[in-house]
């Protein structure tokens, strides 16, 4: 073990998840590029955080200016957060125009919920079963895939139905969802605990991003709502214009969603985040919770913040994840002609993969595979990652000014390992 | 309506609390100086999210320089964390050597009550009956004070007891507290959901921070530990050095809790908080729950800590704060001495205040004078609050470079406006 990673035990604790079982020890980071203590470059292909490029100069100049300046709380009264909050509400359909600001997507998702069980005076919660939303108690029972054994006794609030899966799965306009989602409403209701929300990530990111048709999930949001529910949207991953075609998913989606969750992406790294919702739904909560959080929409938060707006506009990056989405979703297809084992090619602009099977006609998925090109594109200075239903789909989510250059190194070297990774198989 | 605040009710929703009716609009903050729109300085004898100064070059420095280097999560390998735990847990006793680093001081108690579920196997937390601990969905049940219509059911969970009170309750050696602490755990393993842990703030700040002996929180620590349960420390107020006696309030108190959460102070603004702990509590709810925070401990957070760190020690600022405390002790009873409202003086360090009542023989609380306190402080140019069990306390609780001739223009603003509140009375 390095002295890294023991230090890293000792002072942390155990289980304290890496990517790479040897991994990464970053020093720097610029644009789509990270170096590490070594001095090799690596092209980011992975993370959504720092969403308008590693250490983007003009996030990190207003955080600077505005740092040196004022940073304190909500209690006073401070244009930042006003400023912030009618930019970022313009970008969202009607009602949604007033907004909470927190320092992580888990708070937000922890609010929102509070907001569900305000409206509706219930507490039964609907998600899917291939998920992540968060890390607070109650927020982590929303994820499945991570079951806690502590969680004071919640559990039994949450009910969690099939993600869709487009290669997988025939739902070609939804409904199949929205029937597993009535059940869930159905057994929520006739448990006594009522049904009270349904939240989804509206590009299922985790779960491998089917592909879908534009206002797939509105079968599944009458459902909630004719249940007397709220449809939450976690935009965490999915807002800010990745998807490329909008600059929130659930507008693809074709619904207007009660609540809208923000988080990582939002100040590109600046721990900031927060929810949208209806003035209606905010003035509920806010009489039955008095909310208040120290951190959040402080004066720095929100100058990050607004200047990861300026940079996505002033660059047009929402339409760079549109062409490079629909690049790679070419250059896929033509590995996927190449090499058997790419089974199914998918992209929402700037988030895209290709699903590794072990055989086309069983589509029996090929865990053990995805995880060999991950390593490998690692040692050939790429870093990506992969996910979804049956953890066998390269998640390729790359910063927002990743452009041809980039796609075309990926894609290259993408090439090479599979032909070596056929070759070892 | 100002302007400002109609924009405030639009965009953040109604019931979003000020400090003051009319709140002060900040523009800029320097040391313990802040500045309104209108260009009106104000001595800041209340804040201490800012701890080593507003806007500190020191702190600001460092967030600016490693915001331009690298700005990522703990799933790559960092020094930053390392260093900065390393640094931190060398300040607490065995076992209290390793730490989970968060946003929020929410996120962090949300953690440390997981991590007594974990231990115990139980559910039931105890509280003091007037704190504040955070406002997650679970963490937000420990303050009675604010007591939510929504909870998810959790309110079952928890028992609060009477908090401590130097000026009213006779309780020298904390016995009164235990036997109180005692009667909510048997409440809690009569009622079926057990006893898992007490949780207090060592200085209890928000209910007046009273007078109390060294060793005072002793007997309690005893019968929380005698019924299986953990101690968890709240230090988000009390730590950094503020009591000015010991850098961790906890030790004041002669006690080494199982957990000590972080926060406010800890980035001087910047969205960094934590928990520290023993290794075998730490392994035992890593195991339990596999937690990750994206923004916990990232690089940026970490430099912004450490800066904090450094600041206090080149500065000496914890000796600061208890020469600062016995001075502002010494000018409070002398403003006793000439003014009658003042019923008792208490400090502990960088905190410090007065408790006003009708009549010293009854003791009668005078929360409407420390209202009126409060704002006339204000139109004077000094910012500083109220609490406590009765909402009659002055809280004084300014940054800890607060020095002599800061104290000296608060204590004389002070004893003019008591007098003229006397005269209008």
């Amino acid at each position: 073990m390095s002295d890294l990673m023991k230090r890293r035990r000792d002072l942390l604790g155990p289980n304290v998840s890496t990517f790479y079982d040897d991994p990464v020890h970053l020093v720097r980071g610029e644009g789509v590029w990270l170096w590490d203590a070594a001095g090799r470059r690596y092209l980011d292909c992975y993370n959504n955080v720092p969403h308008v490029g590693h250490c983007n100069p003009r996030v990190v100049d207003a955080i600077a200016a505005q740092a040196r300046t004022l940073n304190t709380h909500t209690r006073y009264l401070h244009e930042g957060i006003l400023d912030y909050v009618e930019r970022l509400t313009a970008t969202f359909a009607d009602p949604l125009k007033t907004a909470i600001l927190t320092c992580s997507g888990s708070e937000a998702n922890d609010i929102a919920l509070r907001m569900a069980e305000a409206m509706t005076g219930k507490r039964g919660i609907v998600a899917t079963d291939a998920t992540y939303h968060g890390n607070t108690t109650l927020v982590s029972h929303l994820s499945r895939s991570n079951i806690p054994e502590v969680g004071f006794g919640l559990a039994g609030c949450f009910r969690h139905v099939e993600a869709p899966d487009s290669y997988r799965i025939e739902d070609p306009d939804g409904q199949r969802f929205a029937a597993r989602v009535q059940e869930a409403i159905d057994d929520l209701e006739a448990s006594g605990t009522g049904f009270a929300a349904l939240v989804v990530c509206p590009l299922f990111l985790n779960e491998g991003f089917p592909t879908q048709a534009e206002g797939w999930l509105r079968p599944a949001a009458e459902a909630a709502r004719r249940a007397g529910g709220l449809l939450i949207c976690d935009e965490v991953q999915s807002g800010f214009g990745r998807c490329g075609s909008h600059f929130w998913a659930h507008q693809k989606q074709g619904v207007v969603p009660d609540v809208v969750t923000l988080g990582k992406p939002m100040g590109n790294g600046h721990p900031v985040a927060g929810l949208v919702t209806s003035p209606e739904i905010m003035a509920r909560f806010r009489t039955a919770f008095r909310y208040f959080n120290t951190f959040g929409g402080n004066p720095v938060s929100c100058a990050a913040a607004m200047a990861v707006l300026d940079e996505l506009q002033s660059k047009d990056l929402q339409a760079n994840a549109r062409h490079i989405g629909l690049l790679a979703q070419d250059r896929l297809r033509a590995l996927a002609a190449k090499h058997e084992v790419i089974g199914d090619v998918r992209q929402a602009g700037m988030v895209f993969g290709a699903e590794f099977v072990l055989d086309r006609a069983t589509k029996a998925p090929a865990a053990d595979l995805a995880d060999r090109v991950v390593n490998a594109m690692r040692l050939r200075g790429i870093l990506l990652s992969k996910l979804g239903r049956h953890k066998n789909t390269l998640k390729i989510r790359p910063p927002m000014p990743f452009d041809e250059s980039h796609l075309d190194l990926l894609m290259t070297t993408l090439d090479i390992v599979l032909t070596e990774t056929a070759v070892q198989g």
